[in-house]
């Protein structure tokens, strides 16, 4: 039985034992994982410890300020980082899947660069989970943080890694969630992937089209959200497809909205959601959003698709 | 109320008065639409009809040796063209939807011209009904076999166009289909478009993506034959998703099942199948066909989709 506890002083003994005199930031993206990893890093090393938000222009509604807000509620030292020009450009005519996480991990890990050269730190802490790494070496995805488990030396980008969580699953980062009473909204917090939308954009990833799934994603996530379910999105297809508004033929876009239960994410079954919630859903993305004229339910568990479409 | 069997005898004695001792050529598809107006255009002419297939290469699977046998055994008599490898050539580099429409009609009437040379015809019939017209007029589509209504003059091709069912809708015309004794497999038969698969494959149409939905189109046809809906296939997507096949990272296909319930097709729900159902076709589809990772099941009305996806 996992005691959430004394993981968490293990942890923070571990963390004041690598890390030393050290300056540590922590990659803050909102999520359970990477919330915990930087409460951990708080409470073991105080100011020098702060955490750093990319705002990479693919989150969802609201996120960046919510995130600033609680780490500044919890007392914790912050940065924000408005880099949202910077990653649409490294996307500009991309469409391949790896590819686009590719550009997204260089310009991530660049941008944290140049912000811990400022803060002049010798180590870098995230949220990385065991699932995380358990697919990364099985060669299903790369995980954008998990460089070292993918032959990639951290160091070149001129820092070290800190992943206090890679021994554990999600149920266990949310039990230490709750141990270190971190707000409902961050411990039962839906999983959110590093690259954010852009894996939900098919085809290349522009301004227009994250504006349009993070209004899809929006819709989704209220009306799920008493669901309980693990995890409710929608996805932008870079298909179109003929549908009729206001009486004439257009050609526009399709959305499909994903909705899975699972325990850890290595493996996931498609929620077999009420008709009329997907039928709401439907009307309200093809009714808010003038350009989606359909709707589709992803029907296909972890295996043989993934939860993420990239 | 429609009356079928004075139909039937209405239409005989107009199709006599337009054609007179002309030569008719058929163009049936196996659909219920264009048999109608393959066996009417037969009782009025007898040996003076004849009936075509044009196989396309887009056609479901047995659909071609199908036709032909109903047709020869009505005793109506027929002529089997193999045009597949020139379909397949004109749809080379085509991605936009109208594009493989255009390119598909102006394929097919160039075929039926050389067709109607040889047999030194006059006239040729079309299954086009009521609401093909209406759409077309509409703008929300430009269905293959009403080119009077969208501007084209089919006498450029060769011949005159016959359409005797275009003031019918669809269970007009499943009555007259009944009426005139035609088997089941006839009258009840789903609705298919006129450009066939070639509609169910995003992006450009090739040999190897017509065999994927082809294959699916045929395990959706299997799995729902009992539910009495208006209309079931499957759609391939140009846009691919990762997935996970025997434990190793694929970017695979992606196929929508599209189900309708509806009366005339100018409107349409998407039916509520039972969530075992689609889990078995999805199973079917990822396990049978070896390239796809995830099946979509659609869940938009006509409007704001439309039935079909292009």
């Amino acid at each position: 039985m996992f005691d959430s506890k004394e993981f968490i002083e293990k942890s923070i003994k571990e963390i004041r034992k690598t890390v030393g005199e050290n300056k540590v930031i922590s990659a803050c993206s909102g999520g359970v994982d990477s919330t915990v990893a930087t409460v951990l890093v708080h409470k073991a090393l105080g100011k020098n410890a702060v955490a750093v938000f990319i705002d990479d222009g693919l989150r969802r509604e609201g996120e960046p300020e919510f995130v600033v807000k609680t780490l500044t509620n919890i007392g914790i030292r912050n940065r924000f980082v408005d880099a949202k020009k910077e990653f649409f450009e490294v996307f500009k005519g991309k469409v391949d899947a790896e590819e686009k996480r590719k550009a997204f991990r260089d310009k991530f890990y660049k941008k944290f660069g140049e912000v811990s050269k400022e803060e002049k730190i010798g180590f870098i802490t995230q949220g990385t989970i065991k699932a995380d790494i358990m697919e990364t070496v099985g060669g299903i995805k790369s995980q954008h943080n998990v460089l070292e488990q993918i032959g990639i030396n951290p160091e070149s980008y001129g820092y070290k890694i800190l992943e206090p969580l890679k021994e554990l699953f999600k149920p266990e980062v949310r039990k230490v969630a709750r141990e270190l009473g971190l707000p409902k909204e961050i411990s039962e917090r839906m999983p959110f992937p590093g690259p954010a939308l852009s894996l939900r954009v098919l085809g290349e990833v522009t301004a227009e089209k994250i504006a349009i799934v993070r209004k899809a994603t929006q819709i989704v996530e209220e009306e799920t959200k008493e669901l309980g379910v693990f995890q409710a999105f929608a996805v932008l297809h870079n298909d179109k497809a003929t549908g009729i508004k206001k009486g004439k033929r257009v050609y526009g876009n399709i959305v499909t909205i994903r909705i899975v239960d699972s325990q850890d994410a290595v493996t996931a079954r498609a929620s077999q959601v009420n008709y009329e919630i997907l039928k709401c859903i439907c009307s309200r993305i093809t009714t808010e959003i003038a350009t989606v004229v359909r709707c589709l339910y992803d029907i296909t568990d972890k295996p043989p698709a993934t939860i993420e479409f990239e």
